[in-house]
């Protein structure tokens, strides 16, 4: 094994002596336990510096958006999972975070897919981003995919939660060319498809995530990180109000009778 | 399936009409994104209320040391995931994840544990916490097995995060019993193995936890949501500069040569 | 880096050169490719050799029997993650092997565990396997444990799995004192409780594994990865007749109605 | 909860009475244990039916070539996991199976879905596979994507596992058309690129998986189980020979250094 030739292992993420921690170039202890939030700890880790008051605001009201969804797929299979192992809690929030995949979660890496590959392939400082929305949508019917990030089957005609995150960014500042595009998206979806094509949470996340300069391989994450707080609840109550054994019994039932 | 004989499925975490979204018996949009930060966010989830300020300051004071310890198994675990299934982010911090069981994760709820049962175990409102640290003390001698939350192979003499946490539990009114009977196991082990075992990080932790009423059984949880965050800045510096391939070669040469 | 003073990262799992790949000393083309059975390859990547005839017989039927139980929970969270991240197959099957815990596959385990700990400590070439039942009754009741392998809520008065195994495993020669001690256990326990409490199929299976010396902490992963077999199937299932939309509209609707 | 007019959930992999166990149609007891062997057993699972001697012969042989592959990123990381987490074997594997993903099991599905798609879109009972091949290469080269199932990185000049596997799958009566196209994209693709790039493992298991009428779909899961036994032993190893601490030790003591 000859370390000379290789690629040196290199990480900026944290570090450790027998005095002192640092994570992201700030000492554990006197920087940031007591002095930060959470969130803002979540910001640290995905941008390598603490964020201004408004970048704060804006990247806590994301997350907290993404925290809990009541009993989804992922939180029933974490139910489940638990059931059968309870002794280990990582194992049913990580199969609960196994379906935060391309349906769900991914929905806001797609929205900001789009943006962020639309305005980096834009050469101009000014794009033109209705132009932009009719290509990216052009695109999309070309390949028969949906347009991620706009309508709701059950938010009609809007999804509540739009509306807010778009105005906690505009109060800080964020409300820039990606917020823009993707409402430029669902006007000319709409006008299109001739329906009502409002923008979405997740076209709302994507959006404002893109603005915070945020890779949109990256994007996905946030949601990741989010609904690993809301799978923890869910396993509290189950642990408290067990339902697996019901909801298993009742589909096993059903599934086996003739 | 006749579900009147049934159990009913009951959740109390969130639910959605096609205006209003409730998390937790708050208005998700009015009550929640834009006025929460993400640690309340967490305090609300596990509680079922929102955090006083004290409470806040000491609940995302141990959330936030929980975050990032650097190269852990855990991530280098996920960075090797996301080397072989480069599209699901998901995947690969759940394989992170897996790994905050017994040895890591356990540690926290082992020290909670043993708080938690000793002090409800104490048929008296006012313990005699010397006694109750002994009678601890005791048990683990007779059992073989180490004692949760004292004595770190690197941070000496002291974990440097344990004074800061138990200074931030102390100035918002939670210093109480759970925190003093974590300090008498302390000082009654290094009175009866002679050597020094200040409390560390995970005893801290997990008397702070229980001095907020979260059950033991939970108490894994917090390091679990925490090291989410992590694991998804991990993946975003993977993605950015890759070490899962040299890590790879590196042992699989070393591994079958002879 | 001083590679001098580390342990060396020795396996003898397998090894590649450009042109011959080895697995477990044997050479995959020649030797196990169009030889050997998939159990039996399992057989030798477990013990590090070939099985003999009767091995064959006994270690199959013991997989085979693991492989299939219906709609477990682990199937259902298999299925439901499916529906989240399509993308990823395997993230669905982890999510149900996540299931596989003390519950279901650990009770192979706990049954293996049991005897192989009683026949370890049994200082006598010919232990009282009945003075040792009654032993290992007496400890689970001093500890209130149930004692794994025996009684079936479902498969009443006997579970069908057990003699059709036990007799295998007669047949082949695998019917010593593993085997014997289980029924001791099963016979000794009816006796105390006052009720039926035959040996069920885990108690047969945790037996028949330690026959053929199969170390208990590994016994679980005899369920592990039968049922990883099981669970591609079940999502083949849902990938051509999808039930998770269902089985989620179902519960999310009973769950959030007031 | 009104179940007229739900969809009905119903599964036809396997279902118990007090007295049987039902899997595919089969009595699990009777006509399973100690009749099929594993891979059998597997079949069963997939295809709703035993297979015929020569179906069984290719698929073991397919299933055996993806049990162990040494020291891949996957049994590191479920090497890894066990450290953090040795009470859960399930959660180890879990780990290591996410890992088998795009980059690994995703190319056999992806040799498959070439094969399969090309096939199905051919509108004679005798396609031209030369043609076939060449709108292939064509088709990926405008995309810009590698083709699956072609060259190897170590394997040179051929993968010694492609002539195995082709023998067998003609022996017993495989080598149709699947087997064709993917000898005829490998001919086309040395052409077009003026190099040696011959049928490797993955392209060769596609191909055989797609003459047995496994759909793509479900091919990356051949490997997914398979790799399943290999994590398992990997683990019993990591149990006897420990090599998570050291692993972990010299990333994080290199990564950290300055």
């Amino acid at each position: 094994m000859t370390v000379g030739k290789r690629k040196r292992l290199r990480s900026e993420m944290g570090s450790s002596t027998a005095d002192r921690i640092v994570v992201r170039g700030h000492d554990l202890v006197e920087d940031l336990i007591g002095k930060v939030s959470l969130g803002d700890m979540a910001f640290l880790e995905l941008k390598g510096r603490l964020p201004s008051r408004q970048e704060s605001a804006v990247f806590n009201a994301l997350a907290v958006t993404l925290v809990e969804h009541g009993m989804t797929p992922s939180a029933i299979a974490a139910r489940l999972t638990h059931y059968g192992a309870p002794e280990s809690l990582q194992g049913a929030v990580a199969a609960g975070l196994l379906g935060v995949g391309d349906r769900f979660g991914g929905s806001v890496e797609e929205a900001a897919r789009t943006l962020q590959e639309a305005l980096a392939g834009s050469d101009t400082g000014r794009p033109n981003l209705e132009e932009l929305a009719r290509q990216v949508i052009a695109a999309h019917k070309e390949k028969k995919r949906p347009i991620a990030g706009i309508g709701h089957p059950v938010h009609k005609p809007i999804d509540p939660r739009t509306p807010k995150l778009f105005a906690i960014a505009a109060e800080n500042g964020f409300s820039g060319r990606f917020v823009q595009l993707m409402q430029a998206i669902s006007a000319e979806a709409e006008r299109a498809y001739g329906k009502e094509l409002p923008v979405n949470a997740t076209g709302a996340i994507g959006a404002i995530a893109s603005e915070l300069e945020i890779p949109w391989r990256v994007s996905r994450g946030l949601a990741v990180m989010a609904r690993a707080i809301g799978l923890v609840a869910h396993l509290q109550e189950e642990l408290d109000e067990p339902l697996a054994a019901e909801i298993w019994s009742r589909i096993e039932e059903e599934s086996s009778s003739r």
